[in-house]
Formats: C-alpha cells, sequence, structure tokens
C-alpha cells in the first residue's frame, strides 16, 4: 500500500488532476481510494454527536480540534490498510486536503505533528498552477473563490507558503515531496507525471 | 485563554504594534498578560544560581539550555493558565520571543520543538515590515542596531528565513501563522488587525 | 563535542570546503572525524545482510528505510561519542549529509524527524554557491551531473528548498543553521568561516 497526500491551494485544478490521476492508475490494474480529510473528519464528528455542521468545529476548543484531526488521520490510515487487504501491493490510497487553511485567524496547518505522525504518507502531493493562471481562474468563477483575493501577488505568495507548509510536514514524516506543474489544459500531462511518481514509490 | 507567540526581526517595530494591540484588548475587556520568553528563561536561571547574567546563558553547555528553554516555556503556559484563573474566556497571554536568533554560531531556532511543544501557542504573530523601512530606522538607531547589518538584501533574507522558521514552528504545535505588515506611522493600523485575528482565535 | 551536520545541493563544492575546514581546525588542535551518513547507513544495512548494494536500498520497504535511518543516526552519535572520549572538549564529528534527495519518487528529506532527533547536531552547515557557477560546474563534470539538470532556474529553485529542508530540520532539533557561500576559487575563505563558526559554538 501506498499512502498519497495531495494539496493545493484553491484554483490549482487540485481535484482534476487527482480524478485523472485516479483512471490512469486503476487502468494499469490498481487499486485506488481517495478520502477527502475534511468530509472524513466532519463526519467522524458528527457521528460522535459533536458538531452538525462544518462551520462548528471551528468553534469547538483547539485542543478538541486537534485530537479529532489526530483521530481522523488515524482512522483514515486504517481504513486505507483494511481496504487494501490482500492486495496490499496494488493498493492506492489518496488523503485530498491541504498544507494549509487561510482563515480570519491566520494560516492554519493542514498536515500539522498530530496528523501527520498518524497519516506518515509515502509521499505529499503538491500541485501547483501559475499564478496568472490561477487568478484567470479564480475570476472566471466568483461563486467559488473570493474576487478581492484574485491577485497575482497573493497568490504567489501563497504558493511560496505552501511550500514551506509542506516541506515541514514532510521532514516531521519522513515522506518525500513532488511539486506537480498543472498547466493550463494540461491536466493530463500532470496526471501523467503524478502517476508515474506514484509507480516509483 | 488563548496564548499568542509575537515574533519579528529586530527593526519591524514588535514592541510598538504588541502595546497597541495590548491597549486595545484591554478597552475591549480583555485581561492581557505579556511575558519575554528571554527575560522569563535569564529569570528562571538566575533564581537557580546557575548563571548572573545573559552573556552567561550562551556558555552554557547545548543540553542544558535546551532542558532550560523547554521548562520556561512550560512555565510561561503555567503561569498564564494561573493568571487566566476563572476569568479563562477573556484572557490573552502573550509571548514576546524570536523564530530565530542570529549569533556569531548561526541562526538559532528561537520555537524549537521542544519549546514550541510546551506553549502549545494558539496562534504565531509575525510582525513584519518592509525591508527599506526596516534599514531607515535601524540606521536611525545605531546604538541599538548594527550598522553594517542594515542592508535591504539582508533583511530581505532575513524576512524570509524568519517565514520559514515560523512556519516549521506552527506545523510543530497545529498553530496559525499571521504575517503582520506594520506599515511606516501605521502602527495603529497593524494593531487593530492584530486584536482582530487574536478576536477571531 | 560539537556534532556538526553538513549539507549541501550537487555542485556547491560541500566536499572541497569540509575537507579544508577539517584541515583547518586539526591544524588548531581538534580532533575532527567525519562521517559520510549514506556510507555508514550502507555499511550498516550490508553488514545485517538486508542489502548488498546502494541501489537496493531503495527498494526496501519504506518502513524499514526509516529505521535503518534511525538506527544510522543513533550509531553515528555514538560513534563520536566513544571517537572524543577524553578529549570532549577538542572533539569535532562532521556529517557528511543531504538535507534533500531528489529521486524519481520525489525530494526525500535527508534529516527528517527520526534522523534529525538521533543526531541532535550542534549546528546545520548549509554550503551554497552561485546558482551560474554551479550550473557551470554541472555543465564542466557531465560525468558527475546530468546536463538536462544544469540549468540555472532549476537549480536557484532547489538552493530555496534546500533552505526550507534545513530549516525544518533544524527546528526540531534546536540546532543552529549556517548558510555558507563558497565562492567560485573561494573555498578556503568558506572554509575559515565555516571553522570560525564552529568554535564559536
Amino acid at each position: 500500500m501506498k499512502l498519497v497526500v495531495i494539496v493545493g491551494i484553491p484554483g490549482v485544478g487540485k481535484t482534476t488532476v487527482l480524478n485523472l490521476t485516479k483512471k490512469r492508475l486503476e487502468e494499469e490494474g490498481y487499486v485506488v481510494k481517495v478520502v477527502n480529510f475534511g468530509d472524513f473528519m466532519l463526519d467522524m464528528l458528527v457521528s460522535k454527536g459533536l458538531v452538525k455542521s462544518r462551520d462548528e468545529i471551528r468553534r469547538l476548543p483547539l485542543k478538541i480540534q486537534r485530537e479529532a484531526q489526530a483521530e481522523a488521520g488515524r482512522r483514515i490510515r486504517e481504513f486505507f490498510e483494511r481496504e487494501a487487504g490482500e492486495e496490499e501491493e496494488k493498493f492506492i490510497g489518496f488523503v485530498d486536503t491541504h498544507a494549509l487553511i487561510k482563515t480570519s485567524s491566520g494560516i492554519w496547518p493542514g498536515l500539522p505533528l498530530h496528523v501527520i505522525r498518524e497519516l506518515m504518507p509515502d509521499t505529499i502531493i503538491v500541485v501547483e498552477a501559475d499564478p496568472e493562471e490561477i487568478v484567470a481562474r479564480q475570476l472566471r468563477d466568483t461563486t467559488r473563490y473570493r474576487r478581492d483575493l484574485a491577485r497575482v501577488d497573493l497568490v504567489r505568495e501563497l504558493l511560496a507558503l505552501n511550500r514551506s507548509f509542506a516541506i515541514a510536514s514532510a521532514v516531521l514524516s519522513g515522506a518525500s515531496v513532488n511539486f506537480i506543474l498543472n498547466r493550463e489544459g494540461k491536466a493530463e500531462e500532470a496526471a501523467g507525471t503524478l502517476a508515474n511518481i506514484i509507480k516509483n514509490l
């Protein structure tokens, strides 16, 4: 089994690259499962009766949030290990998440020590794109992105911060880091690169 | 209680922003305490009879220094928890310190694993300023700053390193990071931004 | 005893600077030992019958690789402590290694948590050079370097990543970081700077 964490700032096209990579790997006989970290944690907290919606998570005491994050990390790894079962050699578990999360109380690490030590990924994939292309995408879809943040200088800064967060998390777990450039209209190429990296793990 | 670590390279105006933020928060009914990490550790080591002055700390074996740093971190958190007491909801504890410390033996992390895991802050505030403005301030006050280090390229590099150190520490503790730009003559604005972040924690 | 980790991307002239620094320190009465991390780990794994060559290490399960790295780190420190013996005051142990290792499965941390916490160095030395000079060196020796990677933009990016990896490792261990610029034809100068830093530790 290989556990692959995939991250990227909003607008880089992470989901597209992830779906195309999954398809390619499945065509080559791999068994691929994708878990969204945020959704998984929300379901876990709802089933415990601790929250009813995503917004309520941020209002939990920070200590409880950290414990929930660590537990989600541990359970995701356990889930993949069960799913892999006998097909251990051909199993790829993707965790779709963020290296950083920008909120009104700051930039939070998406893969802090207590999470990354539970996940213990083989690699952290950082999907990136040209800042100009990211801004163009964000301006095309203002239902999903905030127009006031769609600025090349802000996006460039966030890409740089994202690298620093991803590297700090990699050093904690001993995972490799891969920066995958998703060029406009070339998501298939990015998926090809990513699939090769995973096969080399 | 919220524990806020505040850092910044020399000349960014950290103390000014901190004092203005404290005043604002107090005016809104918060109880705010500020502890300077270096002073706290020095007092601790003096009271144990291990050193007589700040200069002697660097001459202690590195292992002893690390233990003292960890102990200072633990005691600062305990101090804040006692001070917060019943007013837990309205208590803000600031730790005034550095993400990096430049010396003749290298750039030392101010918030290494053994310190940050004791402090476990809610957020790390990185006060920053325009490199040209920092150099101008440093040249105005050569009693406090070294003239030969007051160079825009060196200051720009140190600001970048400071971000990397702060991010690595944040990933270890799960704290958020906030980069606060302190514009020349606009410290009140920076304090307003910072006070809002803290209220959002 | 001082334990000094020295890293640098290919082509910065790390070995030259290391050898000159060793010579200088020995001339001043220091006892200096150098251990190459990769060689040490290979010898250890060969003696255990786990591998026969360097290439086989990457094919071991990641969990086994991580355990081997941690064990190598622990044994290197123990080796230095034995070698230092009574001359503890004058002993310098160098670990020649990498902050990052670029492979077909990504950029791996050379000093991840499980290694750096065993080594617990006093300082991490990052040897750097001008990107243009690195590329010129790489193009002069294409038996050792890949011609297609000898590009200024790639080298500049790798130097920046190398800093981030080194800083993350320093924050984990509480070691200082030193960036040593090795100018073309000035390796003696770089060695002089490095020897002074070590004496200041």
